[in-house]
């Protein structure tokens, strides 16, 4: 396993002079229920931030006022609303689903329309209910859409999804499951660690227990999302480390002066410290 | 009566580096009529930014859209769905009710309900409209549940409550009542004074007009509750004594540049004001 | 006409250590339709950070959102439900109505239920769009309630109110016409004119054309009435006075750095402005 | 074609002392749907930070409380209310259509009204999805409203609009289309081409791919507006291009510590801009 080190945010190029915002990706962020809508406004927001060039956030409709609120610069669709979700979605780089998503009926119906619609050549992060939908639901499991799919599960999500418990989570037995369900895993805990098919995993030595605050994984989403659409046609495993990099040395940075760092205090700093670490 | 030092201030742990945000308390917020959402809006922000891991706020419907756009990180109930919020209840390691809780129909049943479902091993702090009620409805004050209870009534309240004229409020008095309920009692005043069973009464010596400002109790709810989450299981009087004196101490920083303190601003310093005290 | 100076901010108490919110007044603000609802908000805010005790924003019902959302230690009452009004401005101190407030039958009955509940002890501020509905309403303007009025007119509105011709507003024809509506009169324009009951007309001879923009009349509104709240008791000219000289004192500050001084920006100097003038 | 240079910047004059907002002009801003509100809350607040003196936004009902929320100092109206939309239309110096308006028949429905309704004396400055729904409707662009049109396409929205391949881009191509149109052409692209009727065609040789964000345009909208209805008397082409340095210079100041700089930036820091710049 290896530790990663700031070399990794190399990753985040000067942008070519002469470009447009389509070339900086279309990010569809989908989760948020009324009781768990600011997830989904963290992980948008947060796209927004790390430089995605065009968002849109599908969640319910209560959230409308409070998503252009809070990031005018991001778009809304009605999550239920399957027709408008599936044009959006076909236009997307990178697709988030699971934030704040719940895990009822209309929760899984939303899981299998985004998964019957998405394109081999996108990125789809699934994280939060849309991992503990998936636990339940070994059919969606077993069928998981021709993409390029990336888990981001703390470690008792990991325990549901993939049946390892917390104290067998071992190097090897992530591997073996990560290679079985073909996507990427990235396993949060203190050092996160980064399992992606067929290539070294990676472990992030950096971050720290001020970060132990809800939304903390809703934000990660965005910037992850918002880096794949960005960097990921070089390098798609190096986009996602410098993802999770970026995500934790804020924190850390912020924690010298914070008890606790607040999601909304990373998405605050991320337009500062990408280009302090552009190259 | 003992005053209170910034020696109180110690029971702000360092965090292990090992922890996640299950250690840090799940707070409840009760409270927030639609007249009075921005009380409850405060106590739940106040919660956040104090470092509690997981806030949920169950208030009136009417208030969810200004709680995600005020407060992303923090989860909503709608607080008339009882079966919800007892979902909800049964996971908090502290409770906060009563900030714009208000005193009709509605908001006793909720009192009722919280009453009826909280456990012996939460932190259940009792806050304005929710000590209006109790004083009216003796039943229920004569039977409080069993748990650890805080009242944190200001002068006239705690008359209200206790029977206690504000000019008979002494020591010996206030000391009586408060172990005839069995409860904490903060006793909000120029120099707040905390009643805990079988403890030496503290007095805060800090604090001033400059607080004297709607909101400022609701926000004190807020830190309170993330502080009892995350520093009672050693000593839960000095969590609650270093919860206060936190507030006050924030304030008088404040007043050095402002002729009145906003709670909204006393919430802004939370983070840093606890990381410079942290041991 | 005397000029105002600086010497009149000492009106700004120091605050008495012993004290709580009710010392420091109970605001009311009535107005923002759908429409407008901006305009109340703004007014709502100011008196918040301009000190005041408690601040109740009666307005339309589409607005309790951004109230929460903008000023949450604002209290909320639904501007048609007449009973709440009239019990809410019962405990006022000062009232403000006409900011947004249309000039529609709604309005206009709003502003009848006002005058009849306000009493002879409380300070009525009359703004915008009521100075216009007085204007049309002979009959309101001739049986004008018995308290402490002050209307705050630009040069337009008070043409209106008073008939007088904007070339015809010299200090002796408002002076007559102040005396017969036996109110206070702040004519706003630039170098702002005070006319008050038997009193010497006094002059802002600061402020200027940064400050003309959408918002910036009803933001005095809330600084007035904050200022009536608190320091009225001992001279209550001397408060109206300081409340101008504020408003524009802090837009000269910050017209150093802005091309134009917005209302928003002027309520958030407010409690800095006023700790460095606090005698 | 002439390079623009920061000398455009004396069109921002210091205002005249004795000025009320009615000097300052009244914007107009139409447009935004449920999904796209956010794209005319910031057009709307790009015009009162750089200094209109009065902004309305006719939006979809949805966008209410988020617009009150965002920008206090804009007023409100419900964009498929003809009548009261007319009303408001009729007072504006400057109109803009199109951010987040849509293609759908209510879109179509709200372009008819403002083009029947505007006035020859006003500017109207046409961007984003009534672009797009006048290339589809060759009727309505045949008929343009007799008045200062403004239309501020990107490429692929000036192909639509002039079938002109982007490629076909030329100087001589796009004026041509453009004196056909009888209106004026801001071409936003890296280096941005502005061209208008009888003048010289400007380029703007600053700005940068630190600009390429969802709502960037939007924002571009309403600083064109508000300078329009402030300085555009004496020269109307110098204004617009003033607007247009102003937006991109002050995104390539930004961008020296942000690696994407967003439009919510660009409208924080207007009225410093101009400040600084002003003569």
């Amino acid at each position: 396993m290896k530790n990663l080190t700031s070399e990794i945010l190399t990753v985040i190029n000067k942008r070519p002079v002469d470009s447009f915002k389509g070339n900086y990706g279309h990010i569809v962020t989908v989760g948020g229920t009324k009781q768990y809508g600011g997830a989904i406004l963290m992980s948008t927001s947060a796209a927004v931030h790390a430089g995605a060039g065009l968002v849109t956030c599908a969640t319910a409709p209560e959230n409308l006022t409070a998503l252009h609120a809070v990031v005018p610069e991001a778009m809304f669709v009605d999550f239920t609303d399957e027709r408008t979700v599936n044009s959006v979605l076909a236009g997307a780089d990178a697709i988030v689903i699971g934030p704040g998503l719940g895990t009822d009926q209309t929760s899984l119906s939303i899981i299998r329309s985004v998964f019957a619609n998405v394109k081999p050549e996108q990125y789809l992060i699934i994280d939060g209910s849309a991992i503990t939908l998936l636990a339940q639901e070994k059919e969606l499991q077993d069928n998981l859409p021709d993409t390029h799919i990336i888990f981001t599960p703390h470690e008792m999500e990991w325990q549901r999804l993939s049946g390892i418990k917390i104290a067998d989570q071992s190097e090897e037995n992530n591997r073996q499951k990560q290679e079985k369900l073909g996507a990427t895993v990235v396993l949060k805990k203190h050092h996160t660690e980064i399992y992606s098919p067929k290539q070294e995993t990676t472990r992030l030595p950096i971050g720290g227990p001020y970060m132990s605050t809800g939304g903390m994984g809703d934000t990660l989403t965005g910037i992850i999302a918002a880096f794949m659409g960005q960097f990921a046609s070089e390098d798609p495993k190096a986009a996602l480390d410098a993802a999770l990099y970026t995500h934790s040395a804020i924190a850390d940075q912020l924690a010298k002066n914070a008890y606790v760092v607040l999601p909304t205090d990373i998405i605050d700093q991320l337009q500062r410290f990408m280009k302090e670490n552009s190259k």
